[in-house]
Formats: structure tokens, C-alpha cells, sequence
């Protein structure tokens, strides 16, 4: 059996991946949230908690990392959960504390859609569907998110080789969809002390080979509150087009997730040194006033 | 931190799992699928094409592993592929197919569902509904399944541990469907020699902490024909209560996972030699003649 | 890039493996240990406890295994252990003791050799030298190993591919020495109910591309005591030539590996199982009856 | 069971690993090798072939990586090769040539040991041992290199748990020699498109639970070159104190791991941008400058 490894030095790539691949009409994928420019020279920030929980949470949250530069609030209403007896989110419910935050802060909303059944409700709030690591190859879902036209943040899954993460992202554009953001959340392996191994090499191969941007999640890249900000760092040095980082304005009362998010003053710190790291290669931090100008 | 280590060991796995975990009143789970009894002495055989292809190709498999001794068809009309230019199967006239088989074998039928949507339609076909490895923490895939009453083939996430399988479990029992068959099929590492590694010791794990049936797929679990019957054999030896396997009366023409596919005479031979570990071992091969006694 | 996959189908591994590959000349190598026929229709069982420990711990369990019908007995003098703080064996005492019970109990004997520097020390003592899977590509001391000329059991490295270990088996057998016992003892994954992953699908895959023989350790592939007599069956159902297992007058009190060891009564009752399996499959277990015969 | 986990939360690290750990006395180590201070602020870079191969190979490469700001030179006059018919290193000569080369450049030389027997020899040329990834876990090795007081470049096996790790430098240690330097260098994962996935997440777990300097090898790491730079960048920005990295004259015509070597122009545009990422960070490469001041 002569295997055919897909690798950056592989020419036939671009007809693997007809729309994902790099080809010579596109080498680089930039759109426009609510007037974020993702996949651009500047780094866009999604931040916020795990699960939305209340409406004082939430807002507390986003308003703090709204100061501290975030472009994008993150916030889970449907939950995927390892175990059916764990908190599973609030529904609807969440998504209209979602959409209440957002008329504060001013931020666009990512959102996580389970549930083919989910797309339009979802839809109706969120400004980006994001579809979890569990569902990346759950094909009826990523048509269905595909068709929407929504701009989506695909999570690479857990198990997933960077050859059918990007198969799944073929999946969604091919329906039509071209607002496509990767995002590398961490890969398991026989490593305990962190969560999962977030897998950094991922994010340069994943722009050699597509055009698609390439966000990091730390969080669960990491599961550990402390090893977040390190990580946010060396994802920005290796070319990273954006963050997914969990907040939560109490952490240790989290309904989930809490080990892994951060206190918002431990995200405004995590936010300037990543500033730094930024202006060393050349980029700089997405902020408000990125908008404006 | 101290972490509790999900092993046959702990005695908390009973309050762990409330459902799908062993307990006083329950040790094994034993059911009924139109006459073939699952969970019990008699190992119980699965077999048919990956794909409905045609009327044609499924009735020439179905009548030859029939005569083999399989109990059970297998068979997918809705299948989920790494890329979307590939097959994805004949939708509900693979189903129609597949009823047909079954009336001119009289083999109940084992069918992937997918989509949350499409859960009702399969039911109405299958005789057994499978959610795939991809699927196993497709949430809302699991709970609609659970709603059916339906019997289930629950297979294994290629990246799942046994702690969050048995929880996919648990969220199939908790809406109140207690048909429920676990099914190892191979486990992503780094060995590429085989398309997964088969977990062999997932069985005897998995029957000490639950009282459910538990199968093994050695088709997907090595992904090359010429081994199969020899890990059939080792899983019949490990304690397996059944095997799900894929036979194709053309293999080399197989609209998908060709090279794992047995032919006719293969899968004969196998369960011939089947036959002698598990008599070995103090059990049978079930059969139609099962059925009547 | 195309890279060529080491697969059973390759008509290249012949001269990728030029000694350790199937060759026209060479299906199977068959050889004997002091009366033991290795690698032939009968199986050989190998057993005794993870450390040598004292005169009474040993012999008392060299005694118990050779009842039960193993072949060869194991016990290690020079131990491997994951902290410096650990016991590391009794060294040449150790050996002292390992030939004083195969004086009493006729059975050959297999132990472990860690350093170049102790070759020669071992090779006084041992019938058979066993490098340990973490030294599977400690290449000086396979080099010294080969040019000993004493049989040889090399473990498959915790992390190695089927490639890299035929090899490090080819390290062997260029140095002249053609009596190389290959053996299965789990890999590493991200499971972690059992302390490895046991790869049976290893055993026909070895037996498939080389001509030496395969053995399977149930006891390091599982970690768990429980677990090994199933394992044990698997392994023979599957083709192996022989198996490693860990033995112990008082598992409870070993200095090493407790936890996966054998009482002598549990291995008792394997040996008869995995006779029967042997039977099924058409081989049998190798007894010291076999000598004579 | 109750498995207590390595994490940086656990207070019992401390007595675990009891000279490799953390604790009151100790918070980092620092130590001088021939004027290079390693564990200190200034970042330090091991750079040059995978192999000695020539005088004319190492001198130029090694010139080369001196005038771009390498602070130590590798090469490896003793390599461990998966196949036993691929070149196994120059041996004795080259570390002569090695010792050339520091003599012309003035920069240290780090080279690899593999062989208890080699220590002395390799002593008397090497500033810095290496001991390799394939023997992490050779103790016997650990041991004599601990015994021979020169300072240790320990890299973390493929495979190996930071638990392991620790353990592994905690053999070096407890022989008295306090000079150990960890170097994460990827480890094996699923994920084909990398060599291995280098685990940058490592750095900071290991320069928490331990007081000694913690190096990073993107070139192993990654098997491309293209990745190396990158890499590199995310290494220094998430606490690496020092690189080591592959450069070759001539890295087409190499001997060995030619892919994954840059070229001398690369090197030194590399050094560049990790400058200024050392900068963001509040850290500086080290250069033969550093030693004057």
C-alpha cells in the first residue's frame, strides 16, 4: 500500500481540499464580524465564560473583557456534557442573556450549536455559530451550519488529524458558507498533567495548507487557569489569527469549566503581554478602536 | 488535586454511573431483538456490507451471511464520511433496501442514524439503531435515541475513554431506553500499521463496571480484511457477547471501507472458526436454529 | 511527500527488514532453549514474578508455575524502575537464585539485561536475555546482546511502531544472532483504566512481516491481575507463540508489579483456559512432557 | 482505586521528586558552562548538525551558527538510528572534530552519549552530555552520566509523562550532579502531518514543578523545517530558557534529519525573531557578548 501522507510540502493538497486549500486565487480569508476583521494583520480576541449561567454573571463578565480588549464574547447556552447529570446549559434562556450582553458591551456573540434542530434558533442570536470539538465530524450538523451562513468557528476535534479537521471545514463550505474560522483547542494524548496537549505546530500547518483563519483556545488546551496566559502568548508568537479564552468573573463558582477560566484581572494581564508578544511579530491586538479606524 | 481513577476497582463506579453501571439488582443486561437475544450465553454475530450500495449487492450479501450464521444484518444508509465528496450513502431508500433484505432473510436489521431529525425514519426501517463512533457525545443525538425505545448499538468514540463511554451510555439509559449494546472498535494511537488499535481489554472492562452487552467491531478496529478473523477470534475469547463485521459479496468494488470487508467465504470460514473458541470458552455461536429451541 | 506505509501488503518490506522480514527462504524460525521448542505449534509459556526477591519468594513461585505447566521461568535480577527511590533489584544475588531454581525445577531461565557493562554477567546465568520495552532502542546494547548468541526475548518498546521494533529486532539478528523472541506488552495511549494497551492485532501483524516468533504479557499490557487470564486467551486465540506472565507466591507483599500479578492458583486456572483455547485453534500448550515426546 | 495525579497543584510534589522538585530553598537553578549561564534571564541556543559528518560540514555549520548568535555547538558523534544500516555517527573522530570546532568557534559543545562505556570517552571532549530521547529511561545511563559531574542535557522521551521525566533527572541528581538541563522535543501523538507534537505546554508544568532550566528542540519537535522558526518564537514565549535547534551547511546533501535542519541564512533569521520575541518577554538571547559583560 503506498500511502499519500498529507503534508505542506504536498502538491496535490489544493485538490484535496478543493475549498478549503490554498490555491492561487486565495491565499488568505478575511472577513468582517460586526465589524471584526478576523483573519487580518490584527489579532481578534473571543473571551467570556464557559457556560452563560445568570444575567448578572454574564454581564459582569462581558464588561470586563470588553475593558480589557476583547473583541468577541464567547458564552455556551447549549452545553455538550460528559455526563447527562452535569449543568447542561440554559437554552433559549442563555441566548437572550447573550443578546442583552451584546447590547451593552457592544461585542458580537460566538455561540455553540449542538443540534441540527438548533441552527435557526441559534442563528437568531449568536453572530458566530461555533460547532464543538465533539461535533466536528458531525456532517449533518456542519451542512446544516453550512447552509445557515452564519460565520462559523469550527474547533478541531479532540481526536481529529489536521487532514479531516479540514475535510470538516469542506463540509461547511461547500453548502456556500465561506466565513470559516479554525480554532486548535488541544489534542489528547498519554499526557495527564494538562487536559489536553494543545497541539501549537497545528496553527502554521493549518495556514500553510488553507486559507481558512486559525484561532488557539488555550483553555481547554490546558484545562489549568495558570498554564492559560503562557499558552495565549506562545499561540500569538506562532502565527495564531486569534484567541478563544475562557473568563468567568468567579471562577470557583463556576458551573463549569472553572479550573480553566480566568479571573478577569488575570485576562486584562494576559492582555497586554500578549500585546507585546503581537508587536514583536509585527501585529498588533484587535481592539474597539481597531473598529473606528 | 486528587484525582478518582475510573477503574473495575472503585467502588463508586456504582453511584458514578447510576444506569449503565453494575448494581445489586442487575449483573447483565439480557434482551430481545425479534428473537436473537443479546447479553446472553449465545455470542451473536452482526454482519453485512459498510454501505447499501444497490438491491442487488445487499441481497447477495444478506443470504450469504445468513447461511454463514449471522443473526443480525448490519447495513449503513446514512453514512458519515471524512470528506464530502465521498459516498454518503442511499438515505431512505437504503433503508427501503434494507427492509427487503430482511424480509427475504428474516435478519433483523442494524442501521446508523446520524441526525436528530433522522432518528424517527430509521426507526421505522431498523431494527436496531447505531450510533456511530463519531457520534458517541453527539448529545442530542443520544437523547432523541434514547426517547426511541429502540434497541442500540452504541459504538465507541475511536477517542473516548472508557469513563465518558459509559456516560454516552448513561445518557441513553436516562431517557428510559434500556436496549442498549456497547461495541469497542478501536482506539486512535500511534500505530499506523492498523487503521485503529483494537482495545481488546475494553471488553472485560467494560463488563465488569456494567451490566450491558458488549460487542466488537474488528473491521473498523484493524481496517484490513486478512486480519479480522483473527482478532474475531480474540475477541470471542476475551469474553465478547457479540461481533459486528463487514462482508461485502464484492469487496473489491466497495463503494466505501472496501479493504476491510470480508468476503462470503471469508466470513464462512470465520465463523467456523469462531465457533470452536467460544465453545471453548463454554458458549455458542447463536443461530436461527436459537430462535426455535 | 509519499511516504511508503510498512504494511502487511508491501512487497518491500522483504528488503526494508532483510533479516527480521519473511523471506522465501524463511516462514517461521523455530528454535530450542535447553529442551523448549520456541516458536513452533506448541505454545510456551513463560512465568515467574517481576523481581527476583528472596530464595523463598522464588522458589516457592518457580515451583508453582512449573506445576501449572509453564516452560521457562522469569524473574528479573536487574530491575528498570521509574524512580531512583524504588527497589532495583538484587543484581548478581538475584541470578544466583534464578539458577539455583532452575537446578530444582528443571525450567530454563529468562531475565532481564539493562546494561552493555552486564551482558556478559547475565549471559552466565540466564537461557534466555530479556530487553525490557524501555530499552528497545538502546541500540549499544542490542548490539551487544546479538553478538552474546544467547536467545534473545526483546519486548516491544511502550512506544514504538511496528516498524521501528523489526527494527531494533534487525540490530539483533545482524549481529549473528538468529534467536529472537519478539513480544507484544501493551503501548501507550490515552486510556487509562489499564496501565497499557495491550495491541493483539500486533501478534499477526509481527507474524505476517517476520519470521521470529510472538509472544504477548498480558500482565504488563493490563496492569491489572483480573484482567490477564482473559487476555492471556485472547492472545492465544489470536496466534501468539507463547505468553510472559507475572507470577507471585504473595502478590500483596511483591516489592514490584503486585498489583498484575498472578496467585498461584489464578495461573493454575489460566493455564487449564488457555489449553482449551490452544486446543480450538489447533495447538496445544508446550509441557515438560512435550521434551520428552 | 485512588490515583494521585502529578500536577503543579499538588503539594506533595515537593517529597516526590526530592531533588528535582521545587521547593523552599530552591526556586531555579542556575549554572555556568564555560561562561555560557544557563537557567538564567538570557535565553541560551544550542545550534548545529544532527551529525558530525566532516571536518569541512562542522566547521562551516558551526562558524556559521557562532556568527548568528548560537551560544553552544551540538552534534552528535554517536547516534541512535532506527535502522542499523543508516549512518551511525563518525564516533571518536567526531568528537575530535568536535573539539576542533569549539577550539575555532570558542562556543561549548553539547553531544550525545548513548552507551554506559561511552561516558568517559565522551567526557573528555563534550562540555555537556545529551542524554536522548530513546533513553530517558536508560539507568543505567542515568547513572553514570550523574556520576561523571559534567553538566546534562536530559531530553524528555517520546513517550515519557513529565512524571517520568522528573524522575528520570532525579537519577542524574541523586548521583550528585546538579547540572541538569530538560528539554522538551515533542512526543508521539496520533497526528501524522509532525514528526511528533512538541508539548510547549511542558515548559512551563516543568519549570513549575522543578527548579531546573527547561529547553526546547522544535526541530524534533516538528521533522520540517519550515515549522522550526515558529516554533522556536512560541517556545520562547512560553518560558523556554533555551533552544536547540538542527543547522547544516548543506541540509540537503545531510546525513541525517536533513528535512528538519535550517539552513545557516534561516538560523540567523530565526535568532533575529526570537530576539525580539525575548524582548516582549523581557528576556534577551544570550551571545558571546553576555560572557564579556
Amino acid at each position: 500500500m503506498i500511502m499519500e501522507a498529507i503534508t505542506c510540502d504536498n502538491p496535490n493538497n489544493n485538490s484535496r481540499y478543493p475549498l478549503a486549500g490554498r490555491n492561487n486565487l486565495k491565499s488568505k480569508s478575511i472577513f468582517n464580524v460586526n465589524g471584526v476583521k478576523i483573519g487580518g494583520t490584527e489579532i481578534v480576541v473571543m473571551a467570556g465564560p464557559c457556560a452563560v449561567e445568570s444575567q448578572e454573571q454574564l454581564l459582569a463578565t462581558a464588561r470586563s473583557v470588553m475593558k480589557s480588549g476583547a473583541a468577541i464574547l464567547r458564552g455556551g447556552a447549549f452545553k455538550p456534557r460528559t455526563s447527562p447529570y452535569s449543568f447542561q446549559g440554559l437554552g433559549q434562556k442563555g441566548l437572550e442573556l447573550l443578546a442583552e450582553a451584546r447590547l451593552d458591551t457592544g461585542l458580537p456573540i460566538v455561540s455553540e450549536v449542538m443540534d441540527t434542530r438548533q441552527v435557526e434558533l441559534v442563528s437568531q442570536y449568536a453572530d458566530i455559530l461555533q460547532v464543538g470539538s465533539r461535533n466536528m465530524q458531525n456532517f449533518p450538523l456542519l451542512a446544516e451550519v453550512g447552509k445557515s451562513k452564519k460565520p462559523v468557528l469550527l474547533k478541531r476535534g479532540m481526536m481529529a488529524t489536521i487532514d479531516e479537521y479540514l475535510f470538516a471545514a469542506e463540509y461547511l463550505l461547500n453548502q456556500g458558507n465561506e466565513q470559516v474560522i479554525l480554532c486548535e483547542r488541544g489534542i489528547r494524548t498519554f499526557e495527564t498533567s494538562t487536559r489536553n496537549t494543545l497541539d501549537l505546530s497545528a496553527i502554521p500547518v493549518l495556514k500553510k495548507l488553507s486559507h481558512l483563519p486559525v484561532f488557539a483556545d488555550p483553555s481547554h488546551g490546558t484545562g489549568h487557569r495558570w498554564l492559560v496566559p503562557d499558552m495565549a502568548k506562545a499561540a500569538i508568537a506562532v502565527g495564531a489569527d486569534g484567541l478563544l479564552v475562557e473568563v468567568h468573573n468567579n471562577p470557583e463558582e463556576a458551573l463549569c469549566d472553572g479550573s480553566q477560566s480566568l479571573h478577569p484581572e488575570e485576562f486584562e494581564k494576559m492582555m497586554a503581554d500578549i500585546g507585546r508578544i503581537a508587536e514583536a511579530i509585527g501585529r498588533a491586538i484587535f481592539t474597539k478602536e481597531s473598529i473606528l479606524s
